[in-house]
């Protein structure tokens, strides 16, 4: 029963990549009594393969070309862990075309070019599983499809990039700027060198929307998010959401009622007693509500060389057990709902709002009339001076209203005479 | 595609069976979408078919004998939510004798008899699902089987009874009675008429025995968990646990270091900054640590009906997509690892100690020295005048040490004329 082998083909082997080989070889006698058959990691494509490893792989394995791995006919599957969008596409659609199953953890990919991946893979009757994609460690896409199966999921909430997360900790405990921060996470090796696309917030936005399209069961695009990112999040910002009980979070945010969705990811500002907001450093925590279930939340490292690694690797154990029971490519829901996203008017949440106005009277009262005439109404106030008490700052937090009002309101107080200027806006989540 | 039906027996009409009516019926399309196939409960066992009930079943699907239900050569799945261990056990047995599939919500059952129904299932080729037996609406079983098939899993830990949930946060937040809260909490429905299996911990005991055998993939029996319930705890205990920065929880504990297992459930005092502490009412949290993928947490409603038929109706989901592809009964792992079980002096932990003793000079530094004899050191004392001052009350949490030798400490204390009395004793968590 356990002569057969599965043979597998590793792309990459950074990070992730040694995290495969050593769950792989470490927990051999386990994974062959689940599966019933051995797993070997016959070849791996590397891009120097003279440079020194934590782990020793046999020379004679390693190649540069990735076609030594997809045209090899004894490889079963393809292990997708060197990451990027166009090339790799291009190598996992030959994968699938050689009728080769396909392990991944590349967001990236998924989140822009999954539908095309799946389909082929329906084509081929080809397995492609990618849990590692999303929230490292935690198993949250087979809650989604399998654990929730039976229930209408309506919202998912959460942080979902380590990075941004641990930026805006720091920020948060030492007061020190985003700048600051930022150089010491990329000297720490906790932001890349290049960190547009996590504090831009594009990492979380894919994310998100991997999440909602397995969720909502409706093919969310990566362009169907509405995202903003850290960059503009000063330390002020935070201190004033501190003084009203909040804590900065990056959040992601899929909401679906009335069969209408809205996915955004954006600087939020979390209620201090919120479980979210005591989630540290490089931990993802992801909210899940549906209408049976009610509320469930899932917790774990967000990102890691063996975290995200017993993701790909307990992807693969699904892979092999499928290859066992001649099942590979039948056991996948593509989406079946129509994707009807809300306008800014059906998007409600609560705002924080921060400007500088002149300090004189009736300012205050000339900006809560701009607010009633919007009929949004204010769930907390504070006035302070500012620029040695020559203007005063404002800082607000409204009730429930329209995203549309929010900012319809903020063009005309940005528009108006009497406010200098909007310093910033939030979404504020957590509450009542 | 969507012409063939697969016919549910549904053995139960209870509050779980309710729900999972409701499911079926509620998201008919969505279910049709993910299996290809319709579901119809084709007959339900019910004790009394005259009963009035908050949804309406066709009377002619009711019926008061299982044989009805097991018998029908129609029916493929049945779905056990009625409860019960002796006869439940027959029926289940026969179900598979006869070839049906089966999904059950019953722990009593599958913690005590899983293994035989299992082999059962196995020799049919028929699959057996129990997700929601353990933390009703979270999928923490497919979590341990699938997401973490990888990994070797060390420890779980976590709040799976509501109903000592509730009564220790009353008595916590009101200082009430342990008599009291119990008496409150079976007029609110949530605490039973006869409340032993959940106040005795024999519930919870179950869920852990459940947990241990997939996390740690081997047959951790009802008998091998160490099991103690909260009918002792008083609202001293809970003061002085307060006082010193800890929190009174029924906590189910299983670990694994070096191959040996140990699993108990007792009441706990966990740190006040430990998430398991904000824990309250029917809710359940599970801590779940892995060699590899380390720290991971979900969170969810432990009960209740559609919670619990959000499980109950997702294994359905699963057994009616394996019809679908003909691999019933071909995926599941038997626990396959030799169980060994830690004695007390490889069990290892903190304790919280609390005294009555003789208030004059040089009882601390007996008491102390006993500690001190069996190589236990403490992290915090604190007396205190008792019985109006006549005596004195100790109260110390322990460093790390076996159970042992607190075991052993605790017969010395009772046995010397310096203490008057052991009041209580209980294992600490959720600390350095």
């Amino acid at each position: 029963m356990n002569d057969k082998k599965v043979k597998v083909g590793l792309m990459g082997l950074g990070t992730v990549g040694t995290g495969v080989i050593r769950l792989v070889e470490g927990h051999r006698d386990d994974l062959t009594q689940q599966t019933g058959l051995q797993i070997e990691i016959a070849k791996v494509l590397v891009q120097n393969p003279g440079k020194e490893r934590s782990i020793s792989v046999q020379s004679d394995l390693m190649t540069t070309d990735p076609y030594n791995l997809l045209h090899d006919p004894e490889i079963d599957v393809i292990v997708e862990v060197m990451g990027g969008i166009d090339n790799t596409l291009e190598y996992i659609l030959e994968a699938l075309n050689q009728g080769k199953h396909v392990v991944t953890a590349n967001k990236d990919l998924m989140a822009i070019h999954g539908s095309t991946i799946l389909k082929k893979a329906a084509e081929k009757n080809c397995d492609v599983f990618y849990e590692a994609s999303v929230a490292g460690g935690i198993p949250i896409l087979r809650a989604l499809v399998e654990g929730f199966s039976s229930d209408r999921i309506t919202k998912m909430m959460g942080i979902v990039n380590g990075t941004t997360n641990y930026i805006l900790t720091k920020m948060s405990q030492e007061g020190a700027s985003y700048e600051d921060v930022l150089k010491e996470a990329q000297a720490l090796g906790y932001a890349e060198a290049d960190p547009t696309s996590d504090v831009g917030g594009l990492d979380a936005a894919r994310k998100m929307s991997i999440l909602s399209t397995l969720g909502f069961r409706a093919g969310v695009n990566l362009e169907d998010v509405s995202c903003k990112g850290i960059t503009g999040v000063t330390s002020e910002d935070i201190d004033y959401g501190k003084k009203l009980g909040y804590v900065m979070k990056l959040i992601g945010i899929a909401q679906q009622n009335d069969e209408l969705i809205d996915v955004s990811v954006e600087p939020t500002l979390v209620k201090q007693s919120h479980p979210l907001a005591s989630v540290n450093g490089v931990f993802n925590e992801v909210y899940v509500y549906g209408e049976a279930v009610g509320e469930t939340m899932f917790y774990g490292p967000g990102a890691g060389e063996l975290p995200t690694a017993t993701a790909v690797v307990s992807d693969l154990v699904t892979v092999v057990k499928n290859i066992k029971l001649g099942v590979n490519g039948r056991g996948m829901v593509a989406p079946y709902k129509v994707k009807k996203l809300k306008t800014d008017e059906e998007i409600l949440g609560k705002y924080f709002i921060r400007l500088i106005v002149d300090d004189k009277s009736g300012v205050l009262s000339q900006v809560t009339k701009t607010l009633a005439d919007h009929d949004v109404s204010l769930e907390q106030v504070m006035q302070q001076p500012y620029n040695n008490g020559s203007k005063a700052e404002l800082i607000m937090v409204t009730h429930t209203s329209s995203k549309k009002s929010i900012l319809s309101i903020l063009k005309q107080l940005e528009e108006s005479d009497y406010v200098n200027e909007v310093k910033s806006f939030y979404r504020v989540e957590g509450g009542e």
